[in-house]
């Protein structure tokens, strides 16, 4: 069983609370604590100054077995916080050789000069071990006392997110403070409400007591993450897991964090085929989702951004008239781009969008968040029509969703008839 | 002068101590008090629960004269802040008919059910003021007492931040718990490292010690913001940020909080002038942060996305040997997209970029990083090479900051040389 019963995390941030920079840390932190069944109880967000640390700790230790410390380790006067945790915990600061000799090895090579303000750096407190920081000069701190854990770690997310995996979590296991291994399996679905969702699996989960559910409602995705608390149930989580896949059909995209882009451009691959996109109210968003992930050219083969009439007429060869009647933001001309983009780019399939993301814009039969999808495969071109909520933003986001989703599903659908034979 | 000197929030969320969803509220609420001369002070992140809800209010009123509490406010009873609340504050609950009738109205217009879950969102504090909530079903709630003010507001950004700048505000303005009105300057600055602006700056600050600054580094920018804290130093603030904007000189974007992108294209717009881009290694992006803003298409027309060689070729006329000769990642072929793009679209510029953006890829001469970027004017077609750090998002990221600095820069060149008349 895990020993961390009360896990609470206290940030130091000025740039945080005058509202410079979002706060990344609690996020990642929670998450991988979710990983291992371990929920943060408490999170803070202090002023870089010694009374607020003191403060904070103090109000943590009452009940925390573990406090997580970010931020305050760098080189200035600024930095409270190795300070504050020798002045709270009672403990001395000592300096360590080996500290200084890591960061002078690092500012060797990167061609930097070691400054008499680093030497702060190259103090640890009384008895602590040293978190070696490959990303940064920083090193963090590993400090049990009075059966308690404190950890300090640096602040940019590049430098504590490694230090957290590599060096944390294996320490966290090895010395006893959390089990290695927590059940849980994450689903991902698309087009689904949160209500709609929860209400389709409540029969399943009344059947099986020892599953959790938690969900995560995004931009047009759903995420529905099961977890048991014990191992015992590890077969009980993949039967649910496997009847909730059931249950959601067609709108269950995959399991983990996969995004839909992804989980697309591998279908593509397996397929062997190929797929263009012709934007216009999403300007580039899905082209840019899909090349976002590493090794895209194997399947995406480009697109246009057709911002103008002109750009669709000459880049894609949607003919004038059809914009002259219909409107550029109709049905015809939706079904004309994904036809011309495919071909112009000699793609499997090909995919358009046409709509209106606002503030401007829109008819009284097509008002803004109105957005036409287009799709061309070998075997027919189709088009989808979405009315989308929220501002521009909102409206660009949810239809990069909806067409990347529109793909995925024809795709499942080819598949589905190729193995059943049917048509 | 302000009465709020210890502002400090309370986000329930479970949501977010499990690394479901990233904590906006902090950011958005420091972001405003900012904007005031107002710096929160302390913010917890706690779970849905009485108790905690309790524990933290008790540790928030020791120091605060501002309690802000987000969410918890919902119908169901995991909804926990009023009881919580009223508890802490040892006031009564009482049914508010307006709430009912306001919630029924806002029921009735989308087509919704009243249940008699929702009910229990009917009930405020006694003596509370009640927010109301156009956005949602929570009503949000102001409760003065013994010298001291809670806030609480729904979960929901889309509810919250209406309410926050439509009513609490205003609010806090009109019952002289704040100024109206604090003197503050945000110049934005591309091309430059945090550490050597603030040198920069440093004899001018030294010179007038009533202004304060704050950086915040972004992706590739960095934005400088003075504050002075009381009015009378208005003239001092204008004249500092002034005589800032020459130092910075070419590497100055803008004021406030414009993007790259948005002063870019109010540029274009006034210059008559437009833009097209083709871009390879950023898939889209630059396309998408441009089309991002409003009105967009009154300077920016369009682009390819060319993933693959042959749409270089086939879409942008780069010559197939210019490729074989020196490389699709090259200034040769940068040039020839640059200015291919710009004669397909039609436009006065043509943007173009190719480069390693990794994890694969990359050559000993142009590792991965290495981006090539092409700027086509009727004056001259340039390319300028950069080597970006970080991971694919990070280099794609920046690719798109240097791309878009690129044709600033340029214009602002062509603009100053029309000014000054000199070549």
């Amino acid at each position: 069983m895990n020993k961390l019963n009360n896990v609470q995390t206290i940030h130091l941030g000025d740039e945080l609370l005058m509202g410079l920079r979002l706060n990344t840390h609690l996020e990642y932190l929670g998450e991988k604590f979710a990983g291992f069944g371990i929920d943060i109880k408490r999170s803070f967000v202090i002023r870089d100054q010694l009374e607020e640390i003191n403060r904070s700790l103090e109000i943590a230790w009452e009940e925390a077995d573990l406090i997580i410390v970010t931020g305050g380790l760098g080189p200035t006067e600024d930095d409270k916080t190795r300070d504050a945790v020798a002045d709270f915990l009672n403990l001395k600061l000592i300096y360590v050789e080996e500290i200084e000799q890591m960061i002078r090895e690092r500012f060797r090579l990167g061609g930097y000069v070691f400054s008499d303000n680093n030497l702060r750096q190259c103090y640890a407190l009384e008895g602590a071990e040293v978190l070696e920081n490959p990303h940064g000069t920083a090193p963090g701190q590993w400090i049990e006392k009075e059966g308690k854990l404190v950890i300090l770690l640096p602040g940019p997310p590049r430098e504590l997110n490694p230090m957290f995996e590599e060096k944390v979590i294996p320490l966290l296991i090895e010395k006893g403070w959390m089990e290695g291994h927590i059940p849980h399996i994450q689903l991902r679905t698309v087009g689904i409400g949160e209500s709609k969702l929860e209400t389709s699996i409540q029969p399943l989960l009344k059947a099986n007591p020892e599953v959790q559910v938690a969900y995560c409602a995004h931009a047009s995705s759903v995420d529905v993450r099961f977890v048991v608390n014990d191992p015992v149930h590890e077969e009980t989580l993949k039967k649910v897991s496997f009847e909730a896949e059931k249950i959601f059909g067609e709108d269950f995209v995959g399991y983990g964090n996969d995004e839909l882009a992804e989980w697309l451009l591998k279908a593509l691959i397996d397929e062997g085929s190929t797929l263009s996109v012709a934007e216009s109210c999403t300007g580039g968003l899905i082209a840019a989702e899909l090349t976002e992930i590493p090794g895209a050219s194997k399947a995406f083969m480009g697109g246009m951004i057709t911002y103008s009439d002109e750009s669709k007429i000459r880049g894609l060869g949607v003919p004038e008239k059809l914009i002259e009647d219909h409107g550029v933001v109709s049905d015809q001309v939706a079904r004309a781009m994904a036809k011309g983009v495919g071909e112009n780019f000699s793609t499997t399939y090909g995919l358009s969008i046409t709509g209106y993301a606002g503030p401007d814009g829109g008819t009284e039969k097509d008002p803004v968040g109105t957005v036409y999808i287009g799709f061309h495969s070998p075997k027919e071109t189709m088009v989808k029509k979405v009315n989308l909520r929220g501002d521009r933003k909102a409206v660009r986001e949810r239809a990069v969703v909806q067409a990347l989703d529109l793909v995925r599903r024809n795709i499942r659908k080819y598949d589905n008839k190729d193995k059943t034979g049917s048509d």
